[in-house]
């Protein structure tokens, strides 16, 4: 158990860290910062929260574990502004979504006196805020920890016990690779189905009430909050970038069988991806 | 009430109109025609199915309403086949996903001493075969039928009212029109779900074990019968080339949009998918 653990900025994630961590007892006190005081004020009557603290400083001044939950492109500025005040030998993670520069950067920031460990557990929705948070949300999910060379062995288990402990599945990757692996199962999806609604937006609307569950399946996500997922690809542009490329040559010759009218090619790219997508592990 | 209501290759879809009729009383005598003997064996032992027939000619004589529940690629030689077998007056409707010309030409079978009226429910999944069938299949699901202006209209009501019966929601497009349409909410996503698929075959397929909802659900259909869809995209080639097209020109202005890390560019097409999603009616 951890004894005091802080949560900063909780939104979905964040929040269902505090409530997991609450229901399945991995943490005894439970301090939270928020950065507008109406969601402070509304956070202090939440029965998974001991302690609202007035200021990030505050907030892990007696801290044993601190959660960053806040969009990625506040992750590194936030540590910035706690390394200070962590206590020695305090263990510091987060749940962004993109890894290589926070991974490094955080270790640099926080040096040897406190441990930066990256963390990214898969379980976004397309809902947002702490309202929606949920103790169940990590249940069987892969949470990604992202240890350097460097990264203290104390801390990686501290991380990786907590995670279990709200009921996630603990994968240990070199955060580069998380990078590579995130673009291709979650960014790129994400990118897919929103351009799928893009485009479709500029048809004929109404085409929307006709669709069978395929469509909505499949677009889902597109529902996911535009400026979260704007700080995520900005964080992960390259790897994105490499993975659209790849995707895009694989339609591409979908599409020149499907003009050249070669049915053996086009039912053998579907059998393609019928065997991979049978393959996923029941939820 | 159809008084006697005929299904040739009853599959999922085929499958849940007979359970669907039984269940809410849509048809009298239901007969059915299955090609191979042994799944004319199985349905013999159905509680929906009142008599096999041992031809297609022989279940259609004495029909009302024929639904040919086939592969696109069949129903237009079956309805060939059954043409000289039908009373006159029968009505005969199918379930392909494809429209324009087997609308044309069944019109032309048949002539007008029996009626063609062109269906397709939006109610398919990835799972197929009868034993899969449900009764509930159709139930506020788009069922569309597909007149020409030379069909009957009381064929056409009977259809109307007949998928009504089944719980669909009935649209009437022009044949040309739903294949537009369908190209760009039903095939359009399967050949992206598919093509996503194919191309992580390619990459590390233990990456899978990692996903979170968003693959899972963007993928779903991916799991769909390759000869089936291989089918349907023969049928609805050009459509759906023009819609992979339009498709592909709106990843490519996102690929763009991310080189030029022109964030805002970004963010406005993630938005404007959202917007086009959330708009969707509630299932």
């Amino acid at each position: 158990m951890v004894p005091t653990l802080t949560i900063l900025c909780p939104g979905l994630l964040g929040g269902s860290v505090a409530r997991a961590a609450r229901e399945r007892k991995a943490a005894g006190r439970i301090v939270i910062w928020a950065r507008r005081p109406e969601t402070r004020a509304a956070l202090a009557r939440q029965s998974w929260c001991d302690t609202v603290a007035e200021t990030p400083e505050a907030a892990v001044a007696g801290a044993d574990l601190v959660v960053i939950a806040s969009p990625v492109d506040s992750i590194l500025p936030l540590l910035r502004q706690i390394a200070p005040s962590l206590r020695s030998g305090a263990v510091v993670t987060d749940v962004g979504s993109a890894k290589g520069r926070i991974a490094r950067e955080g270790h640099e920031v926080l040096g040897t006196r406190a441990h930066f460990v990256g963390s990214h557990p898969m379980a976004g929705s397309e809902k947002t805020g702490w309202e929606n948070a949920s103790p169940g949300l990590f249940e069987r999910r892969t949470c990604f920890v992202t240890p350097l060379p460097a990264t203290d062995p104390g801390a990686l288990a501290a991380v990786t016990d907590f995670w279990r402990q709200l009921g996630g599945t603990v994968a240990s990757v070199e955060p580069g690779r998380h990078d590579e692996i995130v673009a291709h199962i979650s960014h790129l999806p994400q990118v897919l189905a929103s351009s799928l609604c893009a485009f479709l937006a500029g048809k004929d609307p109404a085409w929307r009430n006709y669709a069978g569950g395929g469509l909505r399946d499949t677009t889902r996500i597109a529902g996911s909050d535009p400026e979260l997922w704007r700080t995520i690809l900005e964080q992960n542009r390259d790897e994105v970038l490499r993975a659209l490329q790849g995707l895009g040559a694989e339609i591409k010759a979908f599409e020149t069988a499907l003009e050249r009218r070669d049915w053996a090619a086009v039912t053998a790219r579907i059998a393609e991806g019928k065997k991979y997508r049978d393959g996923f592990p029941t939820p």
